[in-house]
């Protein structure tokens, strides 16, 4: 399969459901329905929805099934990145190239368009047409867990702990666990309970997705050294100045590839119960670790 | 009936519950669930969560199939205290007489606990056991809506934008409608429906949730002028001090009370389609404009 034509169509369906889901800017407050968009409409690359739309239909379901709990996804994502942006926290000025929102619109309300994101998440998974409500209720309650303390946020709290300081692998495995795989992970899981998914199929996209963060995580502390930041659209080598908890940091750049590798080889092997429809999980998986932006 | 009794009884049931969802302390990372409960678990009166639970009696349900939601609704509140405590915000030192989060914690992970207690808010509405589904996924879009820019995030960007310019009474009615009615209204709404109430009984505990919203926040400005700031923990007059769009700054402090008794005589109108068993709304709609605190 040619996967750069495949995200890159599923790139623009997810974003034209975005889109639609967000407030529009005419509608009053509409500063901050503007730091919405300018957020979550950016040149993304949408790997969470498109990997929930392709886990839907590994499961045989329709990816439209899947498409208000993906862009749900992409919104928790993109609160995330408004708030670690902030100057409480990192305190980034750019982001994907782009003025990070504080930078553009003022902490106050980067920081309210971060929280209306969360809550937008989950009216859009409760307003999802056509899907049993008991599937809908899980996925909204898998999703809240993969953003709460036990998913993504208890990830940044470990992190910020761990910076400075002496980490061992294990220390960067429990935080990159939270921190980016529970939205990658939970991402697989909820596409194939929305497609009507067995618990065995579940449970393999569960393996897949854990695995696939991992994978992700590896490829971006890397690039993070290696990569051209022009590419990136951010600057390269700052995890090292921040002395972030990174899988370079603590076993080197080689065996940090080949964890990269057993990782992406552990997911496609967790997809041997799926037919060919779960062939774009597969290239996804490779391409993860081949990438270069 | 005896509302000081009742109000005392059901706030110590409601903190139970809220003790039983937040994450322990001892989880990690523990600093952001330390943060969490020092913010959930303060000395508020849990209005909003009896207020769910008082709804869904009106209608004929057991209180303990409101409870989650009603713990959900106090989450999004602390949550937003909060977040408005923060420098980038209000920057305020002390919140009912204790120093707030971020002066405890550091801003970084008073953030954190805001957005923590969003997402737990829906995953404990998603989690509540013995509750059709549906009713569930209706109340979590609901709660969803009530805390985003349609609702209490809304309000406060509208009020941001209000202060220190000349408002009328139509644009502090605005604010309030979003900003402190949209979460009172919807604790009524998504009682009546836990409770399993019909659309008109649903439909008449969102007229007196509105009512409440509004004679509340005209009381709390009322408060702010004339209040006990030993009673009341924290300093009084800030609303002035800071231009703040009130009821009294735009209609004074008398044609502000009358308002205020005209929406409790409403709220308590709307309930006549109830029997005996919305007593407790009742004289709850009367003790918001006679208290103190």
């Amino acid at each position: 399969m040619d996967l750069q034509k495949y995200l890159k169509d599923r790139g623009a369906i997810v974003n034209e459901a975005l889109e639609c889901h967000l407030p529009l800017a005419g509608d009053l407050p509409g500063v901050i329905h503007e730091a919405m968009r300018y957020s979550a409409t950016d040149g993304g690359k949408r790997v969470r929805p498109i990997l929930a739309l392709a886990a839907c239909e590994a499961v045989g379901g329709s990816y439209q099934s899947a498409m208000p709990a993906g862009c749900a996804i992409e919104f928790i994502h993109a609160f995330s990145l408004i708030h670690d942006d902030l100057p409480c926290m990192d305190d980034d000025d750019f982001r994907r190239g782009k003025l990070t929102s504080h930078k553009v619109y003022g902490e106050a309300i980067a920081l309210l368009a971060g929280d209306a994101l969360i809550s937008l998440a989950f009216e859009v998974i409760a307003a999802t047409p056509d899907v049993p409500a008991l599937r809908l209720l899980e996925v909204s309650r898998l999703v809240a867990r993969a953003t709460g303390t036990r998913g993504m946020i208890g990830g940044q709290v470990l992190d910020m702990l761990a910076e400075g300081r002496d980490v061992e692998l294990s220390d960067v495995e429990a935080i990159h666990r939270r921190k980016t795989g529970a939205l990658l992970e939970v991402s697989a899981v909820v596409g194939g309970i929305l497609g009507g998914g067995s618990k065995d199929q579940v449970d393999a996209l569960s393996i897949y997705g854990k695995n696939i963060g991992l994978a992700f995580q590896v490829a971006d502390d890397i690039l993070d050294l290696t990569g051209d930041s022009e590419k990136l659209g951010k600057s390269t080598g700052s995890d090292l100045r921040q002395k972030k908890a990174t899988y370079p940091s603590v076993i080197g750049i080689e065996r940090s590839k080949s964890l990269g590798e057993k990782a992406v080889s552990d997911a496609i092997e967790a997809l041997s119960i799926f037919d060919e429809n779960a062939d774009p999980l597969r290239a996804i998986a490779r391409f993860i670790i081949e990438r270069d932006v």
